[in-house]
């Protein structure tokens, strides 16, 4: 039996990787074997690609070009780590995925939506989490938290419209595709977070 | 008024980047503002991108992943050289460009021409080349002239067969695009390919 595949999604200082790492430990808890990891990256092939994605100037690449490097390294990562993990059954916990492309390249920098769906579809062989949880908390909230962490990266530097664009594709999303995508209330402290991302992820269990 | 945009194609050792420079170099002579580069690379970014191309082992990328990073390396060097070039009136001369991937990633490792199409299209806004010239040699004596320069490189490590398809690939473009893409006879001398392809060239000049 083939493995479940949850994908955490939202803006800068959202929590992403700290719920992922929460939610991967408390599945291992309950028996699954689980793989947890991130995009851009996840794999060494991946993780090269994103040190030309994440690095330099924010006008570094032109939209496109960064679109099909985020592509490139999503294309290493599912058939390297992702499907061969689901395959044997584990389950595979990411912080970020397609949806992201959605927002940043999309919706942040006008990129058509089809286009990057192609992409993906391309990419991937039209792989599709199991379920995406959308960590959702106000702009500046989230903004401060990233900007506490220090060492701002090519998209922390952009500006606030670009996030609010980002942040609005989010939720879009979930509007959109209800059965896969959850919007988890993400202003309340880390334990709080968790139990909602918990719930959300139950019944998926065997 | 727009500049032309010429393509030299083929194998590894069929002497294109040798060609090309003399075309550069003829086009100069008869006046013409000429950019000569290549692919992948042209660009700072491009040939950032182009280093995690060509290193590594054969089998560092999957097909798919190498057709992702080889677009967008295109995809900056379109935006940020070919196109601009072209708009300023220049003439750009390129070693390799789209008939490549259709060779190395279509034919050669058994991607589809119209996912790579489709690539090409989203990557450069579909630009192709007003004359592409595919300098075709028998396979042995490129891969020997090839091998005297040293450093394989990805692809050169890859089998006959594999070479075997690649060539053929060219071969088929040429028969399937006569408007656009030559079969220039690459067994002459350096000399008499130059004058071969000069003869394709000269309708294009003003």
């Amino acid at each position: 039996m083939t493995g479940r595949f949850i994908t955490f999604e939202g803006g800068e200082g959202a929590g992403k990787s700290t719920q992922a790492a929460l939610l991967a430990e408390r599945l291992r808890a309950a028996g699954i074997d689980v793989v947890l990891t991130r995009e851009p990256g996840g794999t060494p092939g991946a993780e090269a690609i994103r040190a030309l994605i994440v690095e330099g100037e924010p006008d570094r690449w032109t939209a496109t070009t960064e679109a099909l490097l985020v592509n490139a390294a999503r294309a290493d990562h599912v058939a390297r780590l992702i499907r061969p993990a689901l395959a044997a059954g584990k389950w595979v916990v990411c912080d970020r995925f397609v949806d992201s492309t959605l927002a940043y390249q999309g919706a942040g920098k006008a990129l058509a939506a089809a286009d990057l769906l192609e992409a993906h579809r391309f990419a991937t062989d039209n792989l599709w989490a199991d379920l995406t949880l959308v960590l959702d908390l106000p702009l500046a909230v989230g903004a401060a938290r990233a900007a506490a962490r220090g060492r701002p990266d090519r998209f922390d530097r952009l500006g606030a419209d670009f996030h609010d664009r980002v942040a609005a594709s989010f939720v879009h999303v979930a509007h959109q595709e209800p059965d896969r995508v959850r919007l988890i209330d993400a202003t309340g402290d880390v334990e709080a977070v968790a139990a909602a991302v918990w719930r959300a992820v139950e019944p998926l269990l065997p």
